[in-house]
């Protein structure tokens, strides 16, 4: 051939994104990867990043190594901000146009307030490790605002957290925000005692994890109590303040809220002009292709996809085949085959609570406590990308667990200054 | 007795205010030991945090936790604004104001331009953790840059890398950017090649490193044009703006300029209303008392002490030796004693420059090159406070060395934003 490599561009360098760029490591196609982090991140153990478990760097790598010796692929820090499909271009956030053979679009999710975006400021969300970073200081503020404060009431609302949503992200940073409060920070303080602080999860739905199945949700959610979280379900938080939030008649005086009820697609999927679910994702062919564009792809949350009369769940698994098949599908076209349909092959679900506390369903074996905690733990370092964080994280958290401590209690930023770093309301 | 115990505050937790705190661990005193981090940072790693090689919590570990089980310590999170020695109060940010028996300042100094505060913008410091990761970004972002750029000349603006002043901070980071420019970096890119990157490292005086001998000095010169470091010694940089820095006539476009050239002592000193040195720190009495307080301390990087003829180096040893020297001097004026004066006890000077590169001057022995970094990563690894940073420390250092990667290479913030995180000036 003497033609010009077949370029593809991928936006997002998430778990589709990049499954999909390793998997077409072949000199007949030019990829061109864009994001506007200069990392992949290993978003299931973001949370232990937000708790002050992990450092930033342990859970993520920079893609320009991940894929510096893949030689057809060129890495852009960029923020894409507009699609062309009729042109086939991507726009960027300097207003350069990047043209394409095929697209992959697998620019992901971003936490959504369902028309409260006011409630933001007041209830951060956690999608990026700036969301991370900034959540570790404001919950770790908290501890030290309570010790300042004299009047009791205020002291109270410091040591008031409330958790939105009981996915596994909320239960997550529900059972470790406890455990910190109960074990990690017990002796540290000398005018309060952070073993009373008030540690809510707040579900407006029937049950925790409702992914899960009702014998295992039940599980978790005696754990979580064990762990001294207070757990309510049933009940939408329908207003979020600085001073705190309100649950049916209730408002109730708290410092900490945080957001983990919902995610909506990335805005970019509106570009496409293409029907959307009602989280703003695409409506993809079978094959993972956008309808009346076999040249553009979607993989990774940004993809709506039922299978089997339920949808695709939003996890790294999922991302990853979705990238892995996006990439077949390219070769396919290449080569004048046909595309197959996608099928999500479920290996199971797990989810994490707290220390020695997980719940794990793999088909019919279900299991919950200590041994699905180190089931939970074994599966996500063996995932993580690289020997080094594997390694380290393994070292931090043996440690951790040891000693109780969390190694990345750090808070940046000046003391006075509460907004920084980055302290936008993202 | 049944009077109050006497109450110490100290103000800093850095390496004078903790040794003094720990040495202070006596029922008879109450100490409250205020600083505006919530942690403990071990300042000589600091530049592996601003080259990717650390994570920030790596070097830093909370002041609750060190002082957890020392009853009579209380830790504030707050800023020290003023202080009233009249009244024996210091005023927190707030307003409020703590009254104190004996007082132990030790706030430490800060990054200074001498003048020259309009160029701050433009050549940020390192003191901070905030520092570290802000220039960890500008460093990286600018090969982003350069990748993207298409005009040849602001190219090489982006890969001119300038550090002024060459102490040991700008001798390490001068070092440590040229290995990362030569070797990290250099498949990652399509469009520029990282290891034409010009570091270049500025002293207005006639050598690097002058508190070394001569001899050493010519060392680490070698050394660091050795890792591709182009050294200009004798010259001022007499501007530096948003495009590059003037040296002698020329004007030389580079978008990353780093200020490495000299602290100042915390304004904080000048509250005390005694003589300060031309760099703002206190000149201390022998016993480290304030001339006319002797319930005043000062120690650390805000002490000004002369000995032998010779000042006392701002390094951590001279810190620790002061704090642990002003809890002994308490302790005699409580016993109703005579303090005696501090004596600076040299073990000897380390500076690392590079990968198997550094110098060290122990009284007569002299030694540079692989042993002398082997000795200087043994001494620092040693002294970091608490188990698992230095083994984790350790960890991440061998696998650094052994893939000439660096672990921590996350850029925070959005790629479109320079200015974030805590993208001020300071």
């Amino acid at each position: 051939m003497t033609s010009q490599p077949h370029h593809i561009v991928v936006v997002g360098g998430g778990f589709a994104g990049l499954w999909a760029t390793r998997a077409l490591d072949d000199p007949s196609v030019r990829i061109t990867l864009i994001d506007r982090r200069n990392h992949h991140l290993f978003q299931p153990l973001l949370y232990q990043v937000a708790t002050a478990g992990l450092s930033a760097p342990d859970i993520a790598a920079p893609l320009r190594h991940i894929l510096d010796a893949q030689h057809n692929v060129e890495v852009r820090l960029a923020e894409v901000t507009d699609l062309h499909p009729q042109q086939r271009e991507v726009e960027l956030g300097d207003g350069t146009r990047v043209r394409y053979d095929t697209l992959l679009l697998a620019a992901g999710a971003t936490h959504a307030y369902f028309g409260n975006d006011h409630w933001a400021p007041f209830a951060p969300g956690l999608k990026t490790l700036d969301d991370a970073v900034r959540l570790r200081r404001k919950m770790l503020l908290a501890f030290e605002r309570a010790e300042m404060e004299t009047d009791p009431a205020k002291r109270d609302a410091w040591l008031n957290f409330a958790i939105v949503g009981a996915g596994p992200t909320g239960v997550e940073l529900a059972g470790t925000l406890a455990e910190i409060a109960r074990h990690t920070l017990k002796d540290e303080f000398r005018h309060i005692d952070p073993r009373k602080a008030r540690v809510r999860l707040i579900e407006a739905g029937p049950r925790v994890l409702p992914s899960f199945p009702q014998d295992l949700t039940d599980k978790a959610r005696a754990q979580l109590e064990k762990l001294g979280v207070e757990v309510v379900t049933g009940t939408p938080v329908s207003d979020i303040n600085a001073e705190g939030y309100r649950l049916g008649e209730h408002f109730i005086a708290a410092k900490t809220v945080v957001w983990a009820a919902g995610v909506a697609a990335s805005p970019l999927a509106r570009a496409l002009g293409v029907p959307l679910d009602r989280a703003g994702r695409v409506l993809v062919q079978p094959d993972l292709s956008v309808p009346g564009h076999p040249e553009i792809f979607v993989g990774g949350d940004l993809a709506s996809v039922q299978q089997d009369g339920k949808p695709v769940p939003g996890v790294a698994p999922a991302a990853k085949q979705m990238g892995k098949h996006i990439a077949r599908a390219i070769k396919a076209r290449l080569a004048g085959k046909p595309t197959t349909p996608f099928r999500y092959q479920d290996f199971g679900n797990l989810a994490t609570i707290g220390r020695m506390a997980a719940i794990v369903h793999l088909g019919k074996l279900k299991f919950s406590g200590p041994l699905a905690w180190w089931f939970w733990l074994a599966a996500h370092v063996y995932f993580l990308i690289g020997f080094r964080n594997r390694f380290v994280v393994l070292v931090n958290w043996a440690m951790a667990y040891i000693s109780y401590q969390r190694a990345a209690r750090i808070i940046f930023g000046d003391a006075h200054d509460e907004r920084k770093p980055g302290g936008d309301t993202r």
